[in-house]
């Protein structure tokens, strides 16, 4: 059988695990042009929490009873389409479930021999294109320039202070954890770092970590974080708006002080972006970030969680509420020789 | 003797009269290389409100018992300048005064033929400049766009509807009483506006006006009517953001709700910017103000406050108060006739 996890009802504030349900259905066999293929890693993301809700958000919105979107790596255990081979490792958009067929559209192959194929989920994946688009093309980062990053250990964040070490930028991060804190700076090398826990006043910390401004704001978190830095923004500063886990989970929009009045005098710009956006550049990125790992400038974590499918709801809430360091997974089975 | 309106207090709140004082000295002469000017016309615009905060706002804040700062239309009645002769019109910087003297830096000559001289501090001035890049280089503004435009009956706002108009673009602009309203759709050729005053939903009135969403808002108030804005960029929208007029007065920040997660669904932009930015294009986009202005496409009014100088405080808090159709004025004198 394949085992799914579906959308029981649309979470109120924080998902909790009774909003899914584990569903058995038979195990679904390739047509002509499509291939089998056996999920070995589901990826759990924050974008996820926009997707169950009843507002239209991003894209399609999951409705009660189908299985939860999301990218997975698989491996092809039948092949019916001629770019495929039994054995192939990809990337690919099953959802929560053990087994999917896809027709090879927006299948990516993953090399084992470059590193472990759980990074096409996280630093070779979606996330670290996320951070190399969001700092590079939206941010137009430039050497030498100051950055903040929110949610500075997340699968995102600790890519974007790591390229913009690369740069040769003085970057700050933010996390919710002294453990985090003490990753960020120790093993990523970010220059200063601070658990936003233990901060009251976000202006003045900021004041004080960047007493000529910051440049670019790489924001994951938003709320109040986020009102500390328009104050400190640079004269043509950017503020760009990857995430805002802060807000996804609260039941009503909070309120915030009003700050646009710092965007006329600082010049500055707030961009909201997609990875998706740049999906032409997706191939020629992912060469130059392979590189970087490969050359140890870009270092990763990966917090996985074991016990199979039925895990994913519980993963999928605890990174919503800052559990994971680096990229957090939910392993689903090991890779087969089949070839 | 020279009249001067000089800063008595910084206004909590509202500016007040008792805020400003009116001081007579010496009318200045010139020395070599400087020009003596006489003031015919002066500029009141909302961003001086920033300019007498103590805090830190676009540039150098007046002192207290320092002359206003702010643009004037003034005549050349001495020259020891080789660039300029008694009897020209020129605009310029001295502030809130009858006489000044310039050592030439910044004095812009008008061409009284193209248009009468007091359209030199607004629609081939500064504000117009302002609505020309605001709209076309901040807000990339292309052909056949929606464009919605707050303050729409102002300086600025009023000149960005109509270039918007020009672009074949569809416009919607907002003011405060139904007589601005009425002279933005019947006279300026707005396809629609309404008066903020007479609204309290501004997320639903612009979904009406608006179906398919705004593609670019040109901002000049902030506030209440910005929030019902960001639910309803389109794809890839831009929010201009000129001025905050609302926010001005005000002796505490105001809270709003929190938006910048709309910033990421709609890959939106917001970008602040003053006129200032684009300096060396000032000369090149007047002439095309003044080509359209010839052609009858751009249209303007002035609100002239009669009585000199001292009635420049009340002309400001008036403006700031939304008192003025079309570029706030107060007449200072009559152009002579010097040769």
């Amino acid at each position: 059988m394949n085992r799914q996890i579906t959308l029981a009802s649309r979470p109120i504030g924080y998902p909790k695990e009774s909003d899914f349900r584990l569903v058995e259905t038979p195990i679904p066999t390739p047509e002509t042009g499509q291939v089998q293929l056996k999920t070995l890693y589901l990826s759990v993301d924050p974008y996820m929490r926009g997707r169950i809700n009843a507002a239209k958000s991003y894209a399609a919105t999951v409705e009660i009873g189908e299985v939860m979107i999301g990218g997975v790596i698989a491996q092809v255990i039948e092949s019916k389409h001629s770019d495929f081979q039994v054995g192939d490792i990809v990337n690919a958009h099953i959802g929560w479930q053990e087994y999917g067929v896809s027709n090879g559209d927006g299948l990516r192959k993953m090399d084992a021999a470059i590193a472990p194929i759980s990074t096409g989920a996280g630093i070779l994946g979606m996330p670290g294109l996320t951070a190399y688009f969001g700092l590079l093309e939206v941010g137009k980062l430039q050497d030498g320039e100051t950055v903040f990053v929110s949610g500075a250990a997340g699968a995102v964040g600790s890519v974007v202070g790591q390229i913009a070490k690369i740069k040769g930028c003085r970057v700050v991060g933010t996390a919710g954890t002294d453990e985090k804190i003490a990753y960020i700076v120790d093993e990523l090398g970010f220059d200063a770092a601070f658990n936003y826990k233990n901060v009251t006043d976000y202006q003045a910390k900021l004041e004080g970590l960047f007493p000529d401004g910051i440049d670019v704001y790489f924001d994951n978190v938003g709320g109040r974080i986020t009102d500390g830095v328009f104050p400190n923004l640079r004269v043509k500063g950017r503020a760009v708006i990857c995430g805002q886990i802060s807000q996804y989970n609260l039941e009503k929009p909070e309120m915030g002080p009003r700050f646009l009045w710092n965007m006329i005098t600082k010049r500055a710009r707030i961009e909201g972006f997609l990875v998706s956006d740049f999906a032409g550049q997706h191939a020629e990125a992912l060469v130059q970030m392979a590189e970087w790992v490969r050359q140890g400038k870009l270092k990763y974590r990966e917090t996985i969680a074991e016990g199979g499918i039925e895990k994913a709801p519980a993963a999928f809430i605890s990174m919503l509420k800052g559990g994971n360091i680096g990229k957090q997974l939910v392993k689903i089975a090991d890779i087969a020789e089949l070839r």
